[in-house]
């Protein structure tokens, strides 16, 4: 049983505990500097698939699969799997889901989708409709590639503003068990923004409005300053995005400097190659579910606020020639939280 | 706060009352024999818009900003917006969130998203987090024509067991405010099922076992009989879909055939042009805040479950030679349940 608190958090009663959570990443993500940080990873974007979108649809299941085997439950003791991915009728998702038979509340937020997921799973846990969730999102370089911009056989180069769609995938598992583990107390809901942005190839200067808006609601309705936070992590703004980020926060007299990490800035180590790092839903995801998880359970980082920006157009609204609205859900882990 | 019953069926402790519902239409809609029961109709597919993608997210927008202003309340009151709708991305849905300037859960559950929107909403009630949510979704007939089959220009013909996407919104206010107000009382939420259905031109066919499945878990579940519901309403089966559902359901010894009825066989009354009637989110949506919801506000229904059924294939997965993946959530409306 939640409640609201300020003008759009909600504060979890009994915050659910993220039992589990566990990461599956692709080659040029394990060539990175959290590669050790990463459950399983493969080392071709087939995975032993005729498609692509049938290698993204293999490593979303296997993290569903492989976090609910590493809670010691089984698919049949989980009651809802909350999820998405970046692919039109986040087909990744729908088709995993019916491999592993949980009832599926499929969820499109772009690259929001680990936040938005984990916000909705927390809300059926402490809400006392479920015991066991399971939170889970992917992407695939390959499929968005497709999909958003040029099939990869063109050979398209890329703009310097331009990030890399991470082939990962991350699932967390949460429920009412009480217990010593990284439990999610509070959340923020995005609004949608949109100031104006129409470079599809630069989301991440499209999307730091966004997380600057969401974070500082998030710090104002619960009371917590700008450095509450060990960490306030946000999903894939990549390094241009991040740069927008800190000017942006600084124009609202916030200052997130001594705090702030971007899964799509580090999961690269600034490749150039790169250009401005990491992107898509399995960026934030695989970062969240292994390197940082594993930094909640061992206490290195005790107070989190995960960051979950998405880019809400699609290609055709481009080519209408619309501009870019963008979301940022958020959730707080903490360890240890006394309420 | 609710608990679970049965193997997946969610029971709402203060059921959130539905205090309105608002609907919107097209012109085939309107001349079809529920006319007179949409809320707001329009004429043309552009509705003064310059592409079809603006029109959808005009009558979606419409939808929610009327059914706000229905129940006396302003946009800064709802606390949630959870919605979807068929497009690529869920423009129609992303970019009226963005308009309407409430935190948005983007959903993605194809035709089954107005069931999906409203058990989570009815979760954020329920559950505390919320004390107004609205929960809508949208279909366009020339948006997804050009997105899922061929642009209208082309003047492809139809198959007999085609169904025709309608036009349509549809809103509803869930609140924890009391009064006698319809109310979700209980919700089911759907596996995704696959009996291998490939044709991508009879979406009734491959939807109807993941109603039946869905349906009689939640009889089972409430332990309520195939005659409890004065009316089991799907969404969008179509006249096909709609013999298949009860050949599936006899199999099954059940017999729907006194209380069934299903929106897409419903809309157009039977119009040989429309095939086998109507199908898209819009459908079961526009239906259930139009004529069903008035049914149960003035008690010619007291007892009602909402079925709403989604397709998740994509037309990337379908030219990939993948069957079709289906998915039907169950939601539970009643008038002067007692508990």
């Amino acid at each position: 049983m939640g409640s609201q608190i300020g003008k759009r958090t909600i504060k979890f009663k009994n915050p659910p505990n993220i039992t589990a959570a566990y990461s599956v990443a692709g080659r040029k993500e394990k060539e990175g500097p959290f590669g050790q940080s990463f459950d399983l990873t493969f080392d071709d974007e087939h995975w032993g698939e005729k498609t692509y979108e049938q290698a993204e649809r293999k490593i979303y299941l296997k993290a569903v699969e492989s976090v609910i085997e590493r809670a010691n439950l089984k698919p049949d003791d989980i009651s809802f799997l909350f999820g998405g991915d970046l692919l039109n009728q986040i087909i990744a998702s729908g088709f995993a889901a019916r491999e592993v038979g949980i009832p599926f509340f499929g969820l499109y937020g772009a690259c929001s989708t680990m936040a938005e997921s984990a916000i909705l799973g927390s809300m059926a846990v402490d809400g006392g409709f479920a015991r066991y969730v399971v939170c889970a999102t992917s992407s695939h370089f390959a499929t968005a590639e497709r999909q958003f911009r040029n099939p990869l056989e063109l050979g398209t180069p890329k703009t310097p503003s331009a990030q890399n769609t991470v082939s990962a995938s991350g699932a967390v598992l949460l429920t009412s068990d009480r217990g010593r583990y990284p439990a999610a107390t509070h959340a923020t809901a995005g609004r949608v923004i949109d100031l104006g942005a129409t470079d599809v190839n630069n989301m991440g200067a499209a999307m730091a409005p966004a997380a600057v808006e969401t974070i500082i609601c998030h710090l104002e309705d619960t009371g917590r300053g700008d450095n509450y936070y060990d960490v306030i992590l946000t999903g894939d703004l990549g390094t241009f995005g991040t740069s927008l980020f800190h000017k942006l926060a600084d124009d609202s007299q916030h200052d997130f400097s001594a705090v702030h990490q971007d899964c799509g800035s580090l999961i690269y180590g600034g490749d150039e190659k790169m250009n401005c790092g990491g992107s898509g839903c399995g960026c934030g995801a695989s970062m969240l579910c292994g390197h940082f998880y594993k930094e909640l359970v061992q206490e290195r980082i005790k107070r989190l606020l995960f960051v979950a920006t998405g880019a809400l157009h699609s290609p055709t609204s481009a080519l209408q020639g619309e501009s870019i609205p963008c979301i940022a859900h958020a959730i707080s882990i903490e360890m240890g939280y006394g309420g």
